[in-house]
């Protein structure tokens, strides 16, 4: 009745890894259906965490190397190749799902997951400006995709560090981003207001051969009141100054960008996805990337809406559930792709904000704080509180599962002179004793 | 199905009063089971309100008069005389079950609450000092409540802020307190050492033609290693030292209540119930009350169990839910009651702590915080909270109500070529599909 699980949280920022999430699940699951069948799908975003989820889903692998970090630094990064088996296993065992069809003979595709090599979380506290950080990581990353001889790579958009619209990017693709007076602009978002034009000329000629496909949030766009600096700005260290500063100087990258790469049919300012990554999106979109909600091109190699489709009931997770859920993130869309198969769904989240119990397709939610507390404290013991939350749920819903079993039977020994029992069958309701 | 709520909680100290408690997960329930059946009994436990609840689901009256507080101050206190209307009626509407049965006649109870005489509430942070409070106004109380002429007077136990054993209690009934000199003691548990003999001649003789019951948790006793100056001194403002100071004390008194007092067959030291409100269930007791555990004196005033016994889903609630709840706590009795008519139960706690998951009878437990926050906020924001965790918890149970039909349903569905629907009955899992 209550026997197949499937275990599809996204991670706990700064508190979780979507593979720790699922596992503290899982275990809270066992406490109270011990034989449980758990499918772990421990998701991705597109940000940290995806190349290494990707490549261990479909039996592929990383490839180390250095490259340029946010502050301009030298760090260690990745990216990864795809193998061929592309997940959906039918096992309903209780192990991540790490098919190792392995990737032998050509690869397909690379995945670079812009927040290995800029991410926010590269940035120390201390020197967090959104002003001076640079993509041009991603560029080198993108660079070194092409010459493994993949036919599409596949950029991974969130948790970044970086407003600069992905010009470093391009930088690192050959393009030459010039001032008023030729001379070429340093890194970072701040420097775009003073960009004149564009010398596309020396841009890598493999770009057009491959498929450049970027995964994003399609809520995220470049410019405007909702434009990606407004949106994210603050939080990566912004002031209000520099978050004008910043918007300004993206409007001119969306202007200059689409005038002198040529770029049509796409809307670099306000298109979906084009602020995907403090703009990384428009810089790529304006390389001829195609730009696609991050859902729908991530999960099918984890062959996620098989797997959902196989439980008795969904588990999912985040941080927080809250009025920005249904915008894009991971609990709303498990919940669709459930609903789809007609699932039961139950959210789980360290914090539940304003519009956490009107999620759609998420039938009962919950928050994990056993008590009072301070944040640094429920960061800290994440994996504790997510393991004993998911027992009490597990509990109340089991509660719910022997209701009307209990009810019936209570009830029809309480109706006095009643039909023999042995005419009353099953779990059939008190009202159709006759 | 589940239409017939029982919503029994305890008060959320500092925070919600029972009855606010009940109300608060009423509100919740409605918003899932919109024409829900809800019972609120607001339990009591001896504690503050329990003279008000009790008048209000007997349809009694409470009776208000200024008596010494626990400083030696006047306050405005009161006491109830119970109505003959004791509860129980089959009513299933929305209301709090307050029966006009209006007392008219002659009363047989009152009840005294030592808290709205003798509570720590009265006793200002600054000012708390274990070692200087009195129960004096408590006597003043059963001394009123016998000028009614009332045959039982119920003293209720519960959030003293007092350490005297009763001593006050005792004065204000005529006993005299002498030290060694033969003068009498000043108010106070630390006085209580230099206790030498108990001059009972004074006594009011109406204590021996009533019957006096006092309402405690029998798991609290006056003095040793559990005793109620190391248990509870602390908690009331007591140092250390002040506590072996307590003990000792309380030890004495003890010592010359049995010797003077002549009590037999109750050990004061020991006793259950001897240490309740700081150890004024010793004072009583050797004034020859019975001390009973509290729930089996107040809450059949409430006619508990049979409303217990007509819940499809029974809703109970405490500040805590730990370890210390089955030694005594409202969510453990209700559990057990509950349990006794085979009633699902759920338990609703600001904090969960060690333990919380093992209390018996209790199916399913949740907290109610949503996000991480300070304890005062928490307390602020208890009703909200209580609220909201309480629709949380009604989806997951109904979640679960659901599923076996949406299982069976589905897999019915997935049946290659099964027998034809129309011999798939109702609710009937699919194992029985022949």
């Amino acid at each position: 009745m209550l026997t197949r699980f499937a275990v599809a949280p996204s991670g706990f920022k700064e508190s979780l890894s979507a593979q720790a999430a699922a596992h503290a699940i899982a275990a809270g699951v066992r406490r109270v259906v011990p034989h449980a069948e758990v499918d772990l799908i421990p998701l991705v975003d597109g940000g940290e965490g995806t190349a290494r989820a990707l490549a261990s889903a479909t039996g592929g692998r990383l490839v180390a190397l250095p490259a340029t970090g946010p502050l301009g630094e030298t760090v260690g990064t990745h990216f990864a190749l795809l193998g061929s088996g592309s997940s959906g296993s039918s096992s309903s065992g209780c192990n991540s799902n790490s098919n190792s069809g392995s990737g032998s003979g050509s690869v397909d595709t690379a995945v670079v997951e812009m927040a290995a090599v800029a991410g926010l979380s590269l940035v120390p506290h201390s020197l967090r400006d959104p002003g001076a950080t640079t993509t041009y990581g991603v560029g080198e990353l993108i660079r070194a995709a092409l010459d493994k001889g993949v036919q599409r790579v596949l950029v991974g958009c969130g948790d970044s560090g970086t407003s600069d619209g992905g010009a470093g990017a391009l930088q690192a693709l050959g393009a030459r981003l010039l001032d008023m007076d030729g001379f070429e602009l340093p890194f970072g978002g701040r420097e775009l207001s003073r960009l004149s034009r564009i010398d596309a000329t020396g841009l890598d000629p493999r770009l057009s051969e491959v498929e450049l496909l970027v995964a994003c949030n399609p809520y995220n766009v470049l410019c405007g009141e909702r434009g990606v600096a407004r949106v994210f700005g603050p939080q990566k260290g912004a002031t209000p100054a520099q978050v004008e500063e910043l918007s300004a100087g993206l409007e001119n990258w969306a202007y200059v960008l689409t005038r002198d790469l040529g770029v049509t049919g796409t809307d670099l300012y306000g298109g979906p996805g084009t602020g995907a990554s403090g703009g990384l999106g428009a810089g790529l979109a304006a390389l001829g990337a195609r730009l696609l909600p991050r859902f729908d091109v991530l999960l099918d190699h984890l062959d996620l809406d098989a797997r959902l489709a196989r439980a008795d009931l969904v588990l999912t997770a985040e941080g927080a559930l809250d009025h920005q859920t249904p915008r894009g993130k991971v609990p709303a869309e498990v919940a669709r792709r459930a609903k789809l198969h007609g699932r039961p769904v139950l959210a789980l989240a360290g914090t539940l904000g304003e519009g956490a119990h009107e999620v759609p397709g998420v039938d009962a939610c919950t928050a994990i704080l056993p008590a009072p507390m301070a944040l640094a404290e429920a960061l800290v013991r994440g994996s504790e509180f997510l393991t004993d939350a998911t027992e009490r749920a597990l509990r109340m819903i089991l509660l719910g599962a022997r209701l009307p079993v209990q009810a019936a039977a209570v009830r029809a020994a309480a109706v006095p002179a009643a039909a023999p029992a042995a005419e009353v069958s099953g779990t059939q309701r008190p009202s159709s004793v006759r």
